[in-house]
């Protein structure tokens, strides 16, 4: 028998995930990472300031960006896959295991619409004022947070709340009968949220077990030791049970 | 021999596209199903009025939406596909060819960049800029266009377009080596603004170049019919020698 080292698995990759961890899109792509077993080393972007070396990597300078180098002795191409619309797709066709594009034509679908909702929503109608205010203007060093914008912020979180409740009230999971995407970019969103204490989960009991049982899984564990310097998280952010 | 009707192919669906004519997210799902052969009726939405019935259909009140309802005599399930995300991605399922999403990993991690690319940023740094002053205050009757605000979608647009241009300096398609859904998006959203005269050709000649190539083609005819009432579409738009 030869003393050769083990070779590593066909397909083995180095990944780099380039994110910021209070970025919704960013905790995403980790939680799908982790769902699906695939290590990755952090690279922490400031995507506040001026960084050219990223904007090289995806010149829309959104986050999050995810490389992946073949292991030494490995076989394969370089990746390079930018935003969490090729993320997804990508990792599903790479990991397919656990598949978190549920099976059934309408319920994928459903699953997807979820997915955009985020995008092309929550971003701009909560995010957008409601974050801005109580983050970002602190990481970009922006001022005192306008109060108009952070309560017409919490109105729209409101509303959007209340329409999860309803889809939970009848569904097991977001988009239907299996766990998706869509429950990831939904516990993503609203654990930044939570962190800031934006959400009052007692009004929404179905979102509240929901959210619980998200927060459970090995995949969200790094998210909860996450820090932002000098906001300390919510009392029950990091709690199991709350 | 019996004389019973030709049964339908399986899987034959019968569909219906709600959209809005000028609804650039509409106008690229338009191109994928003629780029596919794929047949549908037309439901146009005024997506800028109270719909209940489409909220039903579709709760973020985003266009477009594709049903498919399978034909007399045909097995299968209906769809309902809500907005871009979903919809390119079932598409390719269930109609593969042509293919849109490149086979390369790269490549089509690239496609699907560059189709978010619309969503997340050319549609807040242009289009509500742009074409809400020029199309949309006329559809709400908001008043006069405010001239700073076009002058600002003007700006962006400038930047997007180099951007494109110089992609298509060193590619034959937006995003490499194929013909991708990325060259759909970015032909669907520049044909809106074209309409409206906003795209000065002459100053990107590799964007030049490939606008003709895609307005060649014929799934892009009906987009040319299109007219927008009160608004004549500008002089070249419908010429594809221009």
């Amino acid at each position: 028998m030869s003393a050769s080292p083990a070779a590593p698995a066909p397909g083995a990759y180095v990944r780099q995930l380039y994110h910021f961890a209070f970025d919704p899109h960013s905790r995403l792509v980790r939680l799908a990472l982790g769902e699906k077993k695939l290590s990755f080393e952090d690279n922490p972007v400031r995507y506040w300031e001026p960084d050219d070396a990223f904007l090289r990597l995806n010149p829309s300078g959104l986050l999050p960006v995810l490389t992946e180098t073949p292991e030494a002795g490995s076989q394969g191409q370089n990746h390079r896959i930018c935003e969490n619309r090729a993320l997804l797709e990508h990792l599903e066709e790479v990991a397919p295991t656990p598949n978190l594009w549920p099976r059934d034509i309408n319920e994928r679908a459903e699953a997807r619409r979820l997915v955009g909702w985020f995008e092309r929503k929550f971003d701009y109608e909560v995010n957008a004022l409601l974050l801005h205010e109580k983050m970002e203007k602190r990481l970009i060093g922006g001022g005192a947070p306008d109060i108009g914008a952070m309560r017409a912020g919490r109105e729209a979180l409101k509303d959007h709340l209340r329409y999860f409740e309803s889809l939970l009230a009848t569904r097991d999971w977001l988009a239907g009968q299996s766990l998706s995407y869509a429950d990831f970019a939904c516990a993503a969103q609203l654990s930044v949220l939570d962190y800031f204490d934006e959400v009052n989960w007692t009004r929404y009991p179905h979102l509240k077990t929901w959210y619980m049982v998200m927060k459970s899984r090995p995949c969200f564990r790094p998210l909860l030791a996450d820090k932002l310097p000098g906001v300390p998280a919510s009392r029950h952010y990091a709690e199991l049970d709350f």
